[in-house]
């Protein structure tokens, strides 16, 4: 029987991952991929685009001439043909950190930025890092429901907090305080907010670091809508309050570049006191990146070609 | 206190994770930047590289030029700035089975092929999807650590079987009899061989699939070096053997077309008799590639500029 292994010759010693099924279907991609799954193939009508918000799709965006030259610049030189830094490249790391420090009452150095795989490795790589047995994370209801796939698969306990929509979409600081124990090791926000689109004030954000503080839990600030903020509340990044509480950033260029599919994102320690280098959390980024794939090196060298040689490519893209 | 948080004042909630220490500081990468930390600063003498292969790092290694135009090509474009498929956009994956159908006694889909990024998170996806508990895997002693990494990290009981350097390092199959039982999952074999560069014969991998097909395994063939064969062995792909066992095949672009950085590998299933599929493994890949991050859209576009239209960049890669 060709089908049939094993000693007893009908037996195969391998299976399929229910776990996996279960953190899959929690997710964007894996809800659209059974539907695309199970859409009539004799159907000629054309497809609404639902869901995955990717603004690239659409012909009226478009990132910069100047962003694809540095990319073009980069792969011609065949300089960046090599395994990158398990962290990241530098001169990535320091545009990043020179980018987000327009903004921060104190001054991040390179070594406070990990190039990770796009906004989703970021969040890989913070949570996997938290998960340890007994421990729970709490997350915004409603949500970016990545963040509920990969705790699920790291086994990390989730509690949700509703955020209040009369109250635009603030966060619920006395359900925050009632859901956190003594295993609890951070909260995540979203902000702008996904998929509700608020943007938080200053004074709310100030609430969530001293609420955090007063619990001792980080900050998971997911700001991959940075500064794409609509209405009158001006966006503040949550790592001005570092000083109160340590806050993880993580962004990317995916949306407001509008090139989702290069895949290059970070997560930043905002975090003057050295709290996160204290207790070993950075360490630990470190090792899960050692274990961990890498943007294409090509993609992280941010410096343009020498018509741009002022300008690296994340300034030349600030609009 | 600034660096008190906690309800008693002086306590954070989240620390370091130790499971990760442990699993990072077994891969060359782990070990190569704790040298790199450890070195003297002030000693201005030129490092010899050990290690962490790397040929893009010498001027005398470059990949073919109509690599890099096809690069150029598809950023320019615009066309594939966009999020990928989770499986990978397909002109990529049926460039890599036509590519791997050329040594087949059997013809691959494009549906047998999952890209991922480098063969690095090819291997995180097999070992992450076949991690149950009490399961165990067979793995060449010596061979490449990122298996024992990645194994490690997802709870994978990993033994060892030697290869015996009298006989051209082939796997010693008593021994993988006497350690296999009821709870191993798959036998990993690297070939064109890391660290040892042999290759194995048409003969001793027809063996290797017998012994696993008894024994009610898989096999991971991890042909990271394909076609990099030196000596009289011609390379022969494991997925030859197909009929007999499933066999999981792992490659990328890294080596041989020394591009590293560039982030492209694959896990293609070489199974013609279903067996994956019916057991459920192909559906975990597709889930936990529902959870990780994509290779940038723009290097998986593997078609060729006007220019090189009639030639697949795979294609014209193959010297």
């Amino acid at each position: 029987m060709e089908n049939g292994g094993g000693a007893n010759g009908n037996q195969w010693g391998f299976k399929a991952n229910e776990e996996l099924k279960t953190a899959s279907g929690i997710t964007v991609r894996g809800v659209l991929n059974s539907l695309l799954e199970n859409l009539n193939k004799n159907d000629t009508r054309p497809l609404i685009p639902l869901g995955h918000g990717d603004p690239s799709a659409f012909p009226s965006f478009r990132t910069a001439s100047v962003a694809v030259d540095a990319i073009v610049h980069s792969v011609r030189s065949a300089r960046f043909n090599c395994y990158s830094s398990t962290v990241g490249i530098l001169p990535a790391r320091r545009a990043i950190a020179d980018y987000l420090n327009r903004d921060l009452p104190y001054k991040l150095s390179p070594d406070d930025v990990y190039l990770t795989l796009g906004c989703t490795q970021a969040i890989e790589v913070i949570l996997t890092v938290l998960a340890r047995p007994g421990a729970n994370i709490l997350l915004p209801r409603p949500g970016f429901p990545y963040y509920e796939a990969r705790a699920t698969h790291s086994h990390l306990e989730v509690r949700h907090f509703d955020l209040l929509p009369a109250k635009g979409w603030e966060v619920d600081l006395d359900a925050v305080e009632a859901l956190a124990d003594e295993n609890t090791v951070a909260l995540v926000i979203i902000n702008p907010g996904n998929p509700c689109g608020n943007v938080y004030t200053y004074q709310h954000l100030q609430k969530i670091a001293e609420t955090a503080k007063k619990l001792g839990i980080m900050v998971i600030a997911d700001e991959v809508y940075d500064h794409l903020a609509f209405g009158n509340t001006p966006f503040v990044p949550m790592g001005v309050f570092g000083s109160i509480v340590p806050v993880l950033t993580l962004g990317s260029i995916s949306k407001r570049w509008i090139v989702p599919g290069w895949r290059l994102g970070w997560l930043v320690t905002s975090d003057p006191n050295g709290i996160l280098q204290d207790s070993g959390i950075v360490d630990s980024i470190k090792s899960f990146l050692n274990i961990s794939s890498d943007p294409a090196t090509f993609i992280q060298f941010l410096k343009s070609s020498r018509k741009l040689k002022r300008n690296s490519f994340l300034k030349s893209l600030t609009f």
